[in-house]
């Protein structure tokens, strides 16, 4: 196996990155700029000296408390739960939140072997209690897994004084009721609001 | 910019992309294993090191002469032209061809600036006059390029007693006449063969 061979084959256990895949990127990048393969492989090298996760919430940060926790501005008293810390990237940029985030580590799914003790469940529930908390809003995707855990954690904060919701599912705004699938579709006919 | 940027701008900017699998596949190497993040940064710093372009027929390759010009079990009379080193592998793979390559770096496209100069063509033609080639094979995709820089290859070759072919073009095995577009279609016609 050569240099070209072991690179496409690394290539090629990244997500959605099949075998004509990594062997055409790896070949782009011989063909390209060796500057360009140099400052990759140092961000690669560096990534996870870099980035960790945040003691108080869980997101990646390269500072820790994480920007986000350490923001005096944010409010204080509503917590915004995901499932990975990837999410927190993708509510921000919505600029929809202003409140403070906690990252689960994953889903409650049982035949995968992932319990509610393998999950940041515990520490939510310090926060909850120490922190003086109004809202958990739990921004988990509309799945069996992400309901199952939503259950749950309402379930165990429903002894606190705080306010458990979760995120609206329904149609996506411009899409198409005729795409729509059928649980798509109950759930918008069961959410639906007073115009 | 954080170091999950930087890594994902750089992979951005790799064919096929774009900024939202940059940042999943940015994500996936932070969630995963650090040996990984450090073998693919390694390979990748090597990259351009370890692999040379063969000085006979420019492909890529560890050794030069590469294996495959290395090789006295393959037919020196018979040169397979092609566009780009990755299409070396590809033929290899067939197991069809057991001659020598020939790669020009390239297809003449005067609109893109890529004149027959820039492309390894003098040097074929070196090696058409020196070394007793029997046949050369012209294994261009049969695009508009590819054709021009076949008929100027076989210009080129004219007055050198060799013959010059090129791959057929014509229905995919296994496909449909029904999904064919009308230009292969008429290839097909036109390179019908007697059964």
């Amino acid at each position: 196996m050569n240099a070209i061979d072991r690179l496409a084959t690394l290539f090629s256990k990244l997500p959605g990155i099949g075998k004509k895949s990594a062997s055409r990127l790896t070949y782009h990048i011989l063909d390209g700029d060796p500057g360009y393969a140099r400052l990759l492989a140092e961000q690669l090298a560096h990534l996870h000296e870099a980035i960790k996760r945040c003691s108080r919430c869980g997101s990646f940060t390269e500072s820790d408390p994480c920007p986000i926790c350490a923001d005096p501005g944010r409010d204080n008293e509503v917590i915004c739960v995901v499932e990975r810390a990837q999410d927190v990237r993708v509510i921000e940029e919505s600029k929809e939140f202003h409140g403070r985030f906690h990252v689960l580590g994953g889903l409650i799914a049982p035949l995968e072997g992932i319990n509610p003790r393998d999950l940041a469940i515990g520490s939510l529930l310090n926060r909850v209690t120490q922190e003086y908390i109004r809202e958990v809003i739990l921004a988990l995707n509309p799945t069996v897994e992400g309901d199952t855990t939503a259950l749950y954690i309402q379930t165990i904060l429903k002894d606190c004084s705080v306010e458990v919701t979760r995120l609206a599912s329904g149609l996506p705004v411009g899409g198409d009721l005729e795409y729509a699938d059928r649980l798509t579709l109950s759930r918008s006919f069961r959410g639906r609001v007073k115009l």
